[in-house]
């Protein structure tokens, strides 16, 4: 299985041998997502597996049993930020794939019929929107996706075109309720929440979406050199203890808080921006990210009151935007079970946890009973070319995902049979 | 005077009616600033002003003796920053003009050269480098100026080559100390002194001549959904305090010192920069200027120590880099006491101050006594399509060149028979 696992890992990832310099590059619907996309094609068909491609470019490779039965559903996608790791996204695809090729090796019958999907363009790197191919799924599309454009002007309508898929037929991807039965994704965890608490294997119980706003602090732009320093409204300096107060207050609310919350200033524009031209303009960009949406609502406003204080004390005015606000997804507690107890019986120590990034698994769940499992990555390292995880925590993962659809989908007769023989 | 003033203030802008909209745009080396030059060789032609233009691209306009009497020349730009004003230099150019038809208009026969210099390129806003005609005058251009790109990608050498210049040749536009007698510039103040101090006409001592910092805060980027509060190196929290530490510490500093200190945190880079992750690395520009540069060197000390202190409390490491660091520059006291007795002749009040800005007098200073003349503009705005000035003051301006160039080029008894004839 590992050496499986490690030829296939470079092989998704189009490449001979892993590397941890220069990372991966294969933005949202670019010609390096469609080759890994084409090389999951054909480690699919080897696995003997029926493949087609849907409307958002997803691919599906399906275990077949036949029309009449549900589907069982497992994935995550291949595309990458730029210079990103070799494991966001590819480790889920190759868990999947590999879990089918263990269910086979070991002459697994399922009862239901089991399919890997390959998501599109689940980055937001490229044109600054995250997950379009489960979002086509589920019908969550952003209403002005077509014009949305990336750094060079191209927009997601011209990507997909080139990419060989036709804009008009993407609403065609999005699937009904009974067209699957669940879904289940496997990802690094992008933290080390597992390693410190000494576990195996993360099983998420909620994704925690964020309340991203956008303040703008309004004061004067005038010449640096000639505007005494008791006539400025330098919006810049008026902004800047904004700065702090968010980790600040993020701290204080952990201390009583049942969950975590993370906040973050994440982004800066400066209005004019050169040297010689006091600051008249600051737009700041603040990403709030709990499971416990209370968390999130009560930060947003505290930080409302905080530039309210700031716009009486100083001459600037403060404008604040929510760009998203987003309710936290939680996932199914049956499946969230089911692998807890897969995991013991692997004597896997599991941990239930919650995972600050989005997924693709945060718009299944919208439609379909879902769960997420999170594999170790070193020390949490993840959108950068040292991101690393493990072959053997691949493995684990292969193991629980089997396992999972071996439950899921086998009947009883075959649960047993099988049980006694791994035993 | 007036009627001439308000015609050639629109004819040097190219429009027929002044704007204060949308401004003017005239970047330096451009089609526009082109055009403007070639308005000032067409004014100055008609005033019956021999001209050329030198290898730099300034445009001389002189009422020449003869080649063995001394040269005194005054000047100022056509060039505007983006969406800039119509003043800022073209009130220079226009009082020049105006000072020499006034003088025409009297029948003065001068006993020296009288030049109009209209400078090329002396702001900074295309490629980032400032007063080029003018260090090109005096042997003070940057040596990687070629290579100095605008956003756009054109260098500085193919801008000028664009605009019909040859960049080999540009060596030759400097002059000899001997070439010149003095250099006299005239100014919008871009600033409110004149204005607070209720006085006519500025008559400036120095010009302050910046220390600009790099300051750079690295810290370690990391997703801003899955890395806990007390588990991040956020660069960007860290660099919060310097913000309002340089306002502050400016300020104090003033209470003090015998000459004001102005100081600002005028821009910013964060890296990535992007909603989703911590911001790993944060770097601030900082203007620091005086006419006192004792005072511009303590406050970047007490900057260092600090971004010091800074390092020390925060899992962060600070590096300082000095850009500019140009000692501020004096201009001729002779020439000031000659503008002084001008102004009071004239019956307007003179305010003797320091200048926050550079212009092309500074280049000029380092090698001919040189004085800088400010008038008033509306509260201060420069640099925006609202700057303006009155014809009234602009008037004032006119008169204060033509008396000096009364004074420095004409003999004791064609003085004594023009302020008989104008008392």
């Amino acid at each position: 299985m590992q050496e499986w696992l490690t030829e296939h890992l470079t092989k998704l990832n189009l490449v001979d041998e892993m590397n941890y310099d220069t990372g991966f590059t294969r933005l949202s619907y670019s010609e390096e997502e469609k080759q890994a996309h084409e090389t999951f094609r054909h480690i699919a068909l080897s696995l003997g597996l029926e493949v087609h491609q849907d409307e958002a470019g997803n691919q599906w490779a399906t275990w077949k049993v036949d029309d009449k039965v549900p589907t069982v559903a497992v994935g995550s996608h291949v595309d990458t930020v730029r210079s990103g790791g070799g494991y966001d996204g590819v480790a889920g695809v190759l868990a999947g794939l590999a879990s089918i090729k263990l269910l086979k090796d070991r002459d697994f019958i399922p009862s239901k019929n089991i399919t890997v999907i390959c998501f599109a363009s689940e980055e937001s790197a490229r044109f600054g929107v995250s997950t379009i191919g489960s979002k086509a799924l589920t019908g969550l599309l952003e209403d002005n996706l077509a014009e949305v454009k990336d750094s060079d002007g191209v927009s997601v309508r011209e990507a997909l075109e080139s990419y060989g898929l036709t804009w008009e037929n993407l609403p065609n991807a999005e699937l009904r309720a009974d067209e699957l039965e669940s879904f289940l994704e496997l990802h690094i965890e992008q933290g080390t929440q597992i390693e410190d608490h000494g576990a195996d294997i993360g099983v998420v119980r909620g994704v925690a979406c964020p309340i991203r706003l956008q303040v703008t602090f309004s004061g004067m732009a005038n010449h640096t050199g000639t505007t005494p320093m008791d006539k400025r409204s330098d919006a810049f300096v008026a902004s800047a203890p904004l700065i702090p107060f968010v980790e600040e207050e993020a701290k204080k609310m952990n201390e009583d808080a049942p969950l975590p919350l993370v906040a973050t200033v994440s982004t800066v524009q400066l209005s004019p921006n050169v040297m010689n031209v006091i600051p008249g303009e600051v737009t700041l960009g603040i990403d709030i990210r709990s499971v416990e949406d209370e968390l999130k609502i009560e930060l947003a406003k505290r930080i409302k009151s905080f530039c309210e204080e700031i716009e009486r004390e100083r001459s600037v005015t403060v404008t604040i935007k929510t760009l998203v606000d987003n309710d936290s997804v939680f996932l199914d507690p049956n499946i969230q079970e089911t692998l807890a107890n897969v995991a013991k019986q692997l004597d896997y120590k599991p941990l239930a946890m919650d995972s600050g990034a989005g997924h693709d698994v945060m718009n299944m769940a919208t439609r379909w009973p879902s769960g997420l499992i999170f594999i170790p990555c070193q020390e949490g390292i993840s959108h950068h070319p040292k991101e690393y995880a493990s072959i053997e925590d691949l493995e684990k993962g292969t193991r629980m995902i089997a396992e999972y659809l071996r439950i899921e989908t086998g009947d009883e007769h075959e649960n047993n049979n099988w049980r006694n023989r791994t035993a």
